[in-house]
């Protein structure tokens, strides 16, 4: 059997009762090490697991699937991700690729921001379309999820943006070689990805009319889970100010505000 | 300290390792029991939690929330609630009532049917707006819901139809006495969703232009997270007439596919 077992928001006892079982007996254990910032802790969830973790690139899940899959069908095979397994596109390929070997799979689903965003207070149906808001380099400045987060505003509906993460990027000089380098981990800011908001908004980058101006609210959630979750509710403006302190960081662009929501966002206001 | 803690999607085992030892070690443990399945199953619970548990209907939780949490700000107390606690806006308003006490509070995230929908291989940031289908009586035929799954469907995204649960629900005759009676709890049914759509598209019951028809794909989810958990893909017409088998089901309305989510709900057609 093939297992894919969310791990949850960061902790290493956010794994659940039945996902800690099937990885104590499991023969094989990999951790996938790209999506996420479990990365570093590695070593904790080993003690932790009482087991060795096999780590997993995006190389080993992208192209070397067969690796991973190899014997599943004999023995119980896991791979660890951190959220909810269906929160990226890659372990859906991993998955179906399965499914064309005609090996058996089993997901273990755990919390993921996807849902546990709900604890600022905002309602999860008044969410609209997801955003992805990616770092800009000095030649490429992104700004087309500016429009998805309209349409959900103009639709008086919340919008989730998932802050980049690049974790275990090979540098460009080493794409090509044999022997990969890699640039170190950068997780994004709220502050950071506001100011791009900022100046999405400046420059008048979008189609249709705008409903994101530097007075939209916005909510800043940093930790979701962790002991030290912070979350806090500001204008735009006032936003790219605040220091949110250590990743992950998502950011909500609010919709139209219910009456419980209003009041429960209050006890986060700047 | 006043926990709410996720037990996740329906094992007693899909409570996290974190959530169980806070359960083991608190002075009171509450089981939320009318806006989920588990209600049936408090035993079950028990046995697994060593603990007892108190039952909390919607009039504990909703007008009585001072008595469960009572004494929190000296000793720990747990409300349990199916899924994530940020899935119903009962515990909003709970963990609010808390904030206004003063009392501290910690929530602990679990998996939901809000992002564990992800499984039959819909990219979770391609879902737009959520809905809820409740059950239709003789006189209220609601069809609304049918303006934000066209609306998300004309942006390209899927929709997520919670179906409707009524666990606890006083009898008619009895909302108004002291002894309430309560009416057996029913689960809204994939088939029975997709029925009460058909009749609205037929009746030609929504404002703009209509997306959905008889030939749009659909997804019927039941039980998921479950050993038995099953998916089916298919269109409105065909999902009619589709028996999922036991609660809870979920249905969504697919919107535009792309490629690899078209390759993966390729193995859950009719």
């Amino acid at each position: 059997m093939f297992y894919i077992i969310g791990i949850g928001l960061g902790d290493v006892k956010d794994i659940t009762v039945r996902g800690l079982e099937i990885v104590r007996k499991a023969e094989r254990v990999y951790l996938e090490s790209y999506t996420s910032i479990l990365a570093e802790d590695k070593l904790q969830l080993e003690q932790f697991y009482e087991r060795p973790l096999i780590e997993a690139d995006r190389e080993l899940v992208e192209q070397d699937a067969d690796q991973i899959l190899d014997k599943s069908n004999e023995v119980d095979i896991v791979l660890l991700v951190v959220g909810d397994p269906f929160g990226a596109t890659t372990h859906a390929d991993i998955l179906l690729r399965a499914h064309n070997l005609k090996i058996e799979t089993r997901v273990i689903h755990n919390a993921s921001i996807m849902n546990a965003i709900g604890c600022c207070g905002l309602q999860l149906y008044h969410f609209g379309e997801t955003v992805s808001i990616p770092f800009w380099t000095d030649v490429w400045k992104p700004s087309s999820f500016i429009n998805k987060i309209n349409q959900n505003k103009s639709n008086g509906l919340h919008t989730l943006c998932l802050l980049d993460i690049q974790v275990k990027e090979p540098t460009w000089e080493s794409i090509t070689k044999k022997k990969k380098e890699y640039q170190p981990s950068r997780y994004m800011e709220v502050k950071q990805a506001v100011s791009q908001l900022l100046d999405i908004i400046k420059n008048n980058e979008f189609e249709g009319k705008n409903y994101v101006t530097q007075e939209s609210l916005c909510v800043g959630a940093a930790r979701i889970g962790w002991p030290d979750q912070k979350i806090v509710a500001g204008t735009l403006t006032e936003m790219a100010n605040v220091d949110l302190g250590s990743p992950l960081h998502s950011l909500v662009i609010v919709g139209t505000l219910h009456p419980l929501e209003e009041q429960f966002l209050k006890q986060f206001y700047i």
